[in-house]
């Protein structure tokens, strides 16, 4: 019985095998649902039910309800302007790394953010363009169109300017990307996100950054560089830009390096004094003002050759119907696109979620993306997914709901149909330098890796992989990449486990690492295996390896030797030159007689004794010309604690290895095996006549226990066993016990 | 002490925590090896491992020593003429499937196998063309050099037929192929083939023979049918051959069934009397000696519009240097076929090395394969593996060493030089016939998949996956797309594990699943929660998830709670609503005052109660106005036994996790914990003030026992805590005891 006295731990129960325990211990017999009853209550429809779907389909009325306008409406106020503010600056900037005319990003800080507020279920992120996915569509755009127009046969851009026909391809890519996402949520495919884990997107945003840095260089510089694509296009780009650097306009250099400065001093300051400023510093909007200003006052444009943002239209353009032709060129670059802009949307949805405790569905808000990005996309809108910096700004002065979403698309309304004449001066350089100072927290990612090289080495390599592929190949492919890695890392950490040799704590019921400990107890002829992982396709050679490296010889090859032994001595047997005495077997004059050479498969089957008037002692000598590997071992305990899975091939692998050393007379038993593993076992024909349930024990003192009452220690016996090699030449020999099934050890 | 009495399990021995057992038993200091240690070791030279390094990259010499010329040479001779006359007739065949003139197939039953001889580690595979990567370098070679000649300017292509580019195309592939295996051979990457499991590799191949056949169809109805390339190729071919079906050549297609019947019945015949036949009856050979003779007897060439081998050059062409343009081209469709070709004969060998005793060495095979397809494809030679069936014939024949091997090469070189213009008249539809019989085996592969998907659905999919993109997207995208397909599978049968909560069988150390069994004890206020899987980025959220799910309260909710009521009462005591009276907190007249809002971060932070003169006890009725989540359990056993790894991501949420528990006064204890984890977390920070290496016991008993000694269970404050909500409405209260570090659950 359990007993609580001081800090002793003391136990009497019967021993177990599994089997035992299930007998004693009846199993409540649970029914477990099938694959129909999962889909009948998918597909069962009732009155709440109903209620439920479209209240998850719009989640607007469930908030729209408890919104308290008191409390909440001021800050949603505050925030939305504010966030509107930047929405218009990173939209003209994010314009540029899609290769874009700058008010299209305005356009994706508008459609977007007013069909999210109806259909998504974070409260506080800022809708709109995202620097990483803008610079993915640039990569597309230029392919498609390079600088000297379209190179492709599709229809609809006979007649179009450069620039308009780069609007129709980022359109009807956002188009395309929408459709994706939509699709993913209706397929309920949310949970995609968590193969993103936090190392592959450091990694990935990292080489992002870098991408970024790379394509603003000519904005910062004043040069003019053809985008390149495909795999190295960083590395001709930088070869192209370092070629004309002498080109350089120093007016935009020296504004863009200005603005760097001051923009990164002021957001020092704003962290330094976080607690007393109300908000902070909206420095990147007062930079860009000056430099309005400057740029019109001094007419930059025309006298210095700067780079401007120039005409901004003061209307909506109609809207578009998709053009088909262009999906089918870029339907393999539009789905990572998919999954990078809803991933980092709901990672970024998460973090608030968590913080003001409230619940998000990765499902719906592939949903919300989704339809985001069709209806924006057919009003030319670049694509949409989030920003850190925007949704921090949004949260942080105050937002409580998309009602500041909404009202910051109001903002980029009256620019877009109001004062966005105000911004034509604003110098393109200027809108670089503000995308390139925001790179700082993402490029500072670099500093995790020695701390992952420290204390994680397959991490640090899936983070090395992803972000050197992302920055070479591009981060389509840099982004499957990764994924490879990390999926290889995952296996990779199961497939050469720690194995070690168990053995027993003196006087307790602990089992250790033998090589750990000093005072241990590890009877004669036992072996106590642990296999500390899963058992699965890439490990089961290496765990059969190292089972052989343990035992300290390889079961198969020793059958083998003993049936052509057995073979051997049959023939001598009958060729007279072997007899059966009372001492066992005799050599009678010289052996001869070559390897029989038949049938290899034979040898691999259990020992046969018919035709032989006694069963032959493997322990014992035999005579001199038959020789046959010693095995020092008659008890093989496995154990299975830590298996968390076993898969089809592993199953086959670990029960020829069984069936291997029971075949050379070993017994095994498996201990701490999951209840499930041992009920699949049983479904997949694990067991036979060979291979029976009653190796299963509960624990391995269980085991240990049953060992050792089988083969008591220290007796007569095991002094035999362990003195063999000084006994006589004779051979040992015990007659065939035709009662007893399985092949047994005895001394 | 342990005792060995009949079938009783009895234990006395101190209660363990990791802590108290490292301190009783001291743990022997093992010096790891450094990764210096390992290059080190790696780059020592001395003579005994100059000659093992020797004898490893040229294997003959090992075996030659070895070589018995007397019982070895006489099988070796007779493997290797009947080797050889399959490898003659195969290699016409698989010249097709590359879309290749017949004789460059010769060409690679004969250079590779020499080189091999010298450089190879098996001794029963025979090397030459395999049908499944002659079709992936037919691919290749159609889609550079379509039929009405190569559109890609390739330099050096000017004045060559349509057949002499796709020699060039395939010969300069196969160099491509070969170094790439050379690389890998020095790299030491052979364990490449762990990640090509037996289900991976069994969906591939059998797509591999739907592909083939397909291909073979043309030949068989004797149509004219242009290769295509990429996607869905295979479904443009089938539309084109069924568009022309009624211009079927009948001579062709009754040829073609008389040659498949009987060859399929013979061999039936083989099978079914092997035991009786000395040597299968080489039913190909003798068929196409037949049709060869029928073939010319009748001129089916010329009346009857048969398509012949035709020219069969009676000289080896010269050796050429292969082109660094197709290099380029084809490099992406080099690797996968790389890896192909030596996964299939690697999986060969260890078949026959396995068999026959003796060990293979994957990376020197590379070598070996590298080699022989660089020489070999500069003399034009196709891609070079090793086909099932034809190391199967040289196994069979009696085959002991390549010796067999180069005597087959010989028989191949007679054809070559001496008679191959007799194999002449030879209909294509013939080879394609053999060809397409010889896939039975594969294509009988699909009956695998009912088993799978009963006993092991994930390995099922994987099988599904591969087949279905090899089969639509090609061979070396379908490898692709099926490798990812089986790393997912990896993760996903560890991402949704089956968490229990466990129990103690009474009277008993054994805890098991309380939904599985009925006599079971359940200490109150305590729940066991077992985690049967690793901890990665993956699964992490999911466990955190379920175990929410089993203690039935989220902590981080409930600790917000607990913080926002401090900060209310903290208001109320000031105000004077709330006194400390004897019997507690009392309300003094009525309560008012709104939510606090700001800095939502702290309410994360462990209750503080400075400014109380009380430490509140939550278990208790609060004042009407504060309400706060029960937590019903005083103590949280973590099952550490089955989790095998845990890696840096897994390792913050987890820490989250328990502090989250811990600050909401909920003791957290982890049990069974794999040794290497527990200093994994040590190294990774994870412990600290409020996670202590206290918290891990050796077993689940151990930390029970320990919990029922720190909560006595049916006593007086047991009876209290269960009839908490009985009690008067007064708020409960213990003075602070300032000695107690870390926040105590008292009654």
């Amino acid at each position: 019985m359990m007993r609580t006295s001081v800090s002793q731990y003391m136990v009497k129960r019967p021993l177990y095998t599994e089997d035992d325990f299930t007998q004693e211990h009846e199993k409540v017999c649970r029914q477990h649902k099938t694959m129909l009853n999962h889909v009948q209550q998918y597909f069962t429809c009732n009155r709440q039910r109903a209620k439920n779907a479209l209240l998850s389909v719009l989640p607007i009325i469930s908030w729209m309800k408890i919104y308290r306008i008191k409390e909440w409406l001021m800050g949603d106020v505050v925030s939305g302007v504010s966030t509107g503010l930047v929405a218009v600056l990173q939209g003209l900037a994010y314009s540029l790394l899609a290769s874009l005319p700058a008010w299209y990003g305005l356009y994706a800080a508008f459609f977007p953010v007013v069909i999210y507020f109806f259909l998504g279920t974070s409260r506080h992120i800022s809708v709109g363009a995202f620097p990483v996915l803008s610079l993915m569509v640039g990569t597309v755009v230029t392919r498609l169109v390079p600088e000297n127009g379209s190179q492709a046969n599709i229809t609809g851009f006979e007649g179009l300017s450069v620039d308009e026909q780069r609007a129709v391809v980022a359109a009807s890519l956002t188009v395309l990307i929408g459709i994706f996402q939509l699709a993913m949520g209706l397929l309920q495919a949310g949970f995609i996100v968590i193969y993103l884990s936090d190392t592959l997107v450091s990694g990935f945003t990292t080489a992002a950054a870098v991408h970024i840095l790379v394509s603003q260089l000519k904005f910062v510089l004043g040069l003019k560089v053809a985008g390149f694509s495909g795999p190295l296009s960083i590395i001709y780009t930088l070869e192209k830009i370092f070629g004309q650097i002498t080109s350089t306009n120093l007016h935009d250099l020296v504004t863009s390096v200005i603005v760097m400065v001051v923009v990164l001093t002021v957001k020092e300051l704003n962290e330094r004094f976080k607690s007393k400023l109300p908000v902070p510093i909206p420095i990147e909007v007062i930079m860009t003002i000056i430099a309005c200003g400057v740029s019109y006052a001094f007419s930059f444009n025309e006298y210095y050759g700067v780079d401007i943002v120039g005409r901004i239209p003061d209307q909506f353009e109609a809207p578009m119907a998709p053009n088909p032709q262009i999906f089918q060129e870029t339907a393999l670059e539009a789905f990572p696109m998919a999954i990078v802009g809803f991933a980092v949307a709901f990672a970024v949805a998460k973090v608030y979620s968590n913080k003001h405790d409230y619940v998000i569905d990765g499902n719906q808000e592939l949903i919300a993306f989704g339809a985001s990005n069709i209806i924006g996309g057919a009003f030319k809108s670049l694509v949409s997914s989030t920003a850190l910096s925007r949704s921090a700004v949004q949260e942080s002065t105050g937002g409580k709901t998309q009602v500041a979403g909404v009202l910051s698309a109001v903002i980029v309304l009256i620019v877009i149909l109001g004062i966005g004449f105000l911004l034509e001066p604003l110098p393109k350089s200027v809108l670089g330098a503000v995308v390139m100072v925001n790179l700082k927290g993402m490029l500072l990612q670099v500093c995790h890796v020695p701390y992952l090289w420290k204390k994680d080495r397959p991490d640090c390599v899936v983070w090395l992989v992803t972000f050197v592929a992302s920055v070479l190949l591009g981060l389509d492919l840099g982004l499957a990449v990764g994924l490879g890695a990390e999926l290889i890392a995952v296996v990779y950490r199961t497939q050469f486990p720690r194995c070690c040799v168990l053995a027993n704590i003196v006087g307790t019921d602990i089992y250790r690492d033998r090589k750990d400990y000093v005072d241990l107890y590890e009877p004669e002829g036992v072996k106590i295996f642990r296999i500390p992982s899963p058992i699965f396709f890439a490990n089961i050679d290496f765990l059969r390896g190292k089972l052989i490296d343990a035992v300290g010889f390889s079961p198969l090859r020793v059958l083998r030797k003993r049936n052509k032994a057995l073979r051997k001595i049959r023939k001598l047997l009958r060729k007279g030159q072997l007899s059966l005495t009372s001492k066992g077997l005799q050599t009678a004059g010289s052996l001869s007689g070559s390897e029989d050479e038949s049938s290899v498969e034979d040898l691999d089957l259990p020992a046969d004794f018919s035709g032989l008037p006694v069963q032959v002692n493997w322990r014992a000598e035999l005579p001199a010309s038959i020789s046959v590997p010693p095995v020092n071992i008659h008890s093989l305990v496995l154990d299975f604690s830590a298996v968390s899975f076993i898969d089809v091939s592993a199953l086959k692998g670990l029960k020829m290895a069984l069936k291997e050393f029971i075949r050379v007379d070993v017994e095994v038993y498996i201990v701490a095996c999951d209840p499930y593993i041992f009920e699949k076992l049983k479904s997949c024909e694990f067991f036979d006549e060979e291979i029976q349930t009653s190796i299963f024990f509960l624990t391995t003192h269980d085991a240990m226990l049953h060992i050792l009452q089988r083969n008591p220690p220290l007796s007569v016996s095991e002094k035999v066993f362990k003195n063999t090699s000084e006994l006589s030449n004779g051979v040992s020999l015990r007659s065939r016990d035709k009662t007893d099934k399985a092949p047994e050890t005895r001394f």
